[in-house]
């Protein structure tokens, strides 16, 4: 498995180092660093909501090339509109592309919230990658960039891991059950014409597959159309509740 | 095209209601809708960088049904942990593969910061959407949950849209004849040894188009062993700079 470290350099407010561990602590990433002449004012941060561990272990370190030297593939965000003519953009798409090789180590880099990484900070990445926005709004908030890419890393196997368990489908035939007890209901209130039958029935057939219905919709819709029969023929004895 | 409406339901910070809307805006939605019984108060609002627009058009509405009345598609976002046994939940992915389809009106519902949506509100969704978080750190930030769906639903469409430009790999002739620059360097500092040459030649070759270096690259490349060159054949003239 591949390791990523989020460095943080000078970031000014501590409720956004406190965001940036919490989003860390969200996709399963423990691993920060944060380049800072002055020490963090731990104490002030109230934004790191159950990531409080992402941020007491944090490295404060003195200077970028401490936070990096042991990582073999450094990524510099920027924003798009400060990116050099020539220069090649990554975007977090590429980013989780090239780390699904496994073995790197790789440390994904933020600067600060005014004026991001400075060129020199960018001399010292294998990429550059800025996250698509848009050129009216292109600059992210540090939290909130730091929480996309943390999705990104983790989207596809997240999600292909964590599959919902989808409700239970019902059956052809519990369906085809219930469009029979429908269809009786339909006849006792004169729903249905004389020779309209057969095309009414797959009609409703159709509409009531597309919907893909669960065996507890299915269970539902049954139940209420048995109590409704009951009704129409007059059965509903005295202890049933009268449908309104 | 279809549309995307961030409906927040009841936030307690202003604050994260304005890292909503920059969020929005860093993705290119402006369509947002704020529940709640009292009005929240904008002039509070600090973190809406950018996106002062998108919070002063939002829609201030008393109830989830007057800000999803004109939608078809509403999806309610809740914390994986707090999903029924027999539920259907749906990942940012299963909703972008949906909203891929044209035509549709999405709202995407976002509850309060402590509690999200009641079982009330997600009975008016067509869909339940969780960000698949880790067990040990499920709920998200408000204003990071916002920017990581919007970020997914353009996600595809963005990164292919915005295709950073490459910078101009270096044509293999290039390529070659900094190569060929590079082994009378090394036939010069007795680098090659006899019969050594072609297997050399080979290794180095290969070695330099695995890098893929860029036109720039093989430039600078060039520019430096040609000093060398000149160096070592003691050719440099006094206005020369002297390589260290």
């Amino acid at each position: 498995m591949s390791q990523c470290r989020i460095v943080l350099v000078r970031p000014r407010d501590p409720n956004n180092i406190g965001a940036a561990a919490r989003a860390m602590k969200n996709f399963g990433f423990t691993d920060l660093a944060v380049v800072t002449p002055h020490p963090p004012v731990w104490s002030e941060v109230v934004s790191a909501v159950n990531a409080e561990d992402v941020l007491t272990n944090a490295r404060i370190v003195q200077s970028l090339d401490e936070a990096i030297s042991d990582c073999n593939l450094v990524v510099g965000t920027t924003d798009r509109t400060r990116v050099e003519e020539k220069q090649t953009v990554y975007t977090p798409l590429d980013l989780s592309c090239e780390m699904a090789e496994a073995g790197y180590n790789l440390a994904l880099i933020f600067g600060t919230e005014k004026h991001g990484l400075t060129n020199e900070d960018l001399s010292r990445c294998h990429r550059v990658m800025s996250i698509p926005t848009q050129p009216d709004c292109p600059s992210m908030n540090l939290g909130q960039a730091v929480a996309v890419c943390c999705y990104e890393l983790i989207r596809d196997r997240a999600q292909t891991a964590i599959v919902p368990r989808p409700a239970e489908t019902a059956t052809a035939g519990a369906t085809e059950a219930a469009l029979r007890l429908l269809l009786e209901v339909l006849r006792q209130v004169d729903f249905v014409l004389p020779g309209n039958e057969p095309d009414l029935t797959r009609r409703l057939r159709s509409n009531l597959l597309r919907l893909k219905p669960t065996k507890e919709d299915i269970e539902i819709l049954c139940g209420i159309l048995s109590r409704i029969k009951r009704g129409l023929a007059g059965q509903l004895d005295q202890s049933g509740e009268k449908l309104e």
